[in-house]
């Protein structure tokens, strides 16, 4: 079932090593069809070498596993949440990107500086609380989920327009409307929190960018009035 | 019509990730006819796996499209105000890349340093001051290139001699004699950029490059008595 | 001899060049044979290129050559002193990886700043003390060996959990089951030391990653209640 | 004549932009024939894709071109003053590598501060003074190549056991038996001087390895008494 699904999340999974985003068998992609309700995620610990299609496991709402001969990525529960609170969203990418890894462990939410940022994500990249022992003992991988809806919440953020979040001294989960747009989330976030650290090595106290910039070049590619691109 | 230009502004554009300046979409490539008062530019928003030289499109200086299929560069109307004021650019290059990106998102001018630099910029990259509210609300594109206009003019530089403009949290602009000229000089911008942060890092109180080695290696490449390379 | 060892061993080893660990003819892996009590290691000084299997020279725990045309590697008595004391290390790796060197140069532990590191480390990765002149003087690599036995039980870190250690004012020694896993635990530390540095960079007083969520990240890969990966 | 110098001279050129020392037509590398009193040198300004073994220029130490159809490297009186006070040398390297040309720019000697340097250099690599403005109007590359002769002089540094220098606001020239060994120390230059950055960033008051680490690990590899590799 899901061949077509199957074949994208391969794709996407198979981008990252290809994007430097992921050592060895680290980092999950997955998607999800809304209209089954089922998503479809990479194996756990396989190498990307190997992987194929049919490896890709697909999994229901519930946590069920629907179809597959592998183990779902440890982290699938932590996706499971996360579709289950964001109807918009269609695709989840997990790394352990090192730009976006430093961030999480220095625990700071990754400051708007630019219109690199501004163009993909509509203020600065949130990073979560920790999860507490009894979050941890009790349902790690989901409790992460809720915790980064927590985050979402809180903040009054759309992860449609913020599609990136840090976890605390853990690592970056992206959103997009597929697998391959979270990806690319994924791509760009790593090149944000590294031009961000250069920029408070060249200036400590340079601030953000101002808002008139990050209105203007968020709206140049999103909403009715977008006029980045070949589409609309 | 310009089928020669078209080619070598897709090179040029091509050379972009290639050097490793570019992701995804990102960046963009002009090079100008003189004669017939046309510059040739990236289409919006296309992959660079698929950009073809028949892709490129041609404009005028008054902003009108004169042929071509798609939409060009979101960042047009900038490339023309810099060919407008200044008869001897002849390309001009926009990019995002990481070191450049980051000196721009600091607010900072790039100190010149050491012989590197001086061999291809005479004296430190500027940066621009932010557009304000009206500016960006009016016209942002052809505004960001009326501010590039104003800080050369501002600071007597001639972007013949000194080909690199960072605007202020946003990105560089580069400019060549032709469409590969403006490219390279991105390139060279970007590892200056590289140079001069690790140079700040390892000495946060190094000073310029005396005024006696800017000229030297400036006038080894450039002028009536340059004796680098094999011309003249 | 042990023909299957030799070329394992020669896998490992020409896999440093190809994860970027070493330049030139830096490094060296090898395996042992608990059987025979004979180790596999890289011969001293030879370009990866120009390497074969049969290159591998076979030594015996008290330090003889068993077979081999070449000299062994100059690290070989710092590798035997770490198989006579732990006999559950079946592969060790000696690299002067760029990031893992400079935590050695700086005479730091790399503190456990996130999960990356909790994934595959049990905790700080130690840095031993310098060697005494007299040390260096009676048998430099030997006591490289010994002293690096000495920090493990000093700290009462078992190198099987923590399967990484530097040497102050030199670089990384890894340790695996076999010679491949002492590779990739090499992979991993110089990544973990990278983002430690950066982690440093933007937030100099992170203070460690919590100690639950370090027991949680560990626990979901070793022992038997580990969940991560295909197995168990 | 000197064909095979030529060859050679060229190779190690190419090797260059192989190892990511330099961009465009940057750098350049020679080799001395000690019997003709003849040395071989890059040509000025040409791009490394388009380099024959045919395009090396034959100088002797007169500064009179021999052979050659195009003008030798504008840096070509720098490498003769070294090779006429060093009989020992047989090649040099100069680059404008990212990590040297750092150092350069901070004005800084490059800390012996691990074994990855006392392995090829014995002692911290020192940077010139800047030249005058009359050393730079009379002569400004002979000069150049006189600064680095009094920098070692001064320093009672031997070329051949510390075969590389910064030059103040400038970069590196590395020295060898010949043109290859040249291009290696320069590859090894550029890794230690990115470790002493990134150990800096760690401990900023790491202070020097100390001198029996130095001296064991630059007499493993030079000398009598050497162990390293497979000859003598």
């Amino acid at each position: 079932m899901l061949e077509e699904l199957k074949r994208k999340v391969y794709e996407a999974n198979m981008e990252l090593p290809r994007r430097g985003l992921v050592l060895l068998t680290w980092g999950n992609v997955s998607g999800i069809d809304r209209e089954t309700g089922c998503f479809v995620i990479k194996p756990s610990g396989v190498d990307y070498e190997r992987l194929t299609p049919e490896d890709m496991v697909v999994m229901d709402l519930k946590g069920n596993k629907v179809e597959g001969r592998l183990k779902p990525s440890s982290d699938t529960l932590t996706h499971l949440e996360i579709y289950k609170r964001y109807e918009q969203i269609g695709g989840i990418t997990h790394t352990h990107s090192t730009e976006a890894v430093a961030w999480a462990q220095a625990g700071r939410d990754i400051p708007l500086y630019g219109t690199t940022h501004a163009d993909y994500m509509f203020g600065d990249i949130p990073c979560t609380r920790n999860l507490t022992t009894e979050e941890i003992e009790e349902a790690y991988e989901a409790n992460t989920g809720k915790v980064i809806v927590e985050t979402l919440a809180e903040r009054g953020i759309n992860p449609v327009y913020t599609p990136a979040i840090l976890c605390k001294n853990h690592g970056p989960f992206t959103f997009g409307k597929d697998a391959m747009e979270s990806v690319h989330h994924a791509v760009i976030l790593e090149e944000i929190a590294k031009m961000a650290r250069y920029t408070e090595a060249l200036n400590a106290n340079c601030g953000h960018a101002p808002d008139n910039i990050k209105e203007k070049h968020f709206y140049r590619k999103h909403g009715e009035n977008a006029y980045y691109g070949q589409q609309g």
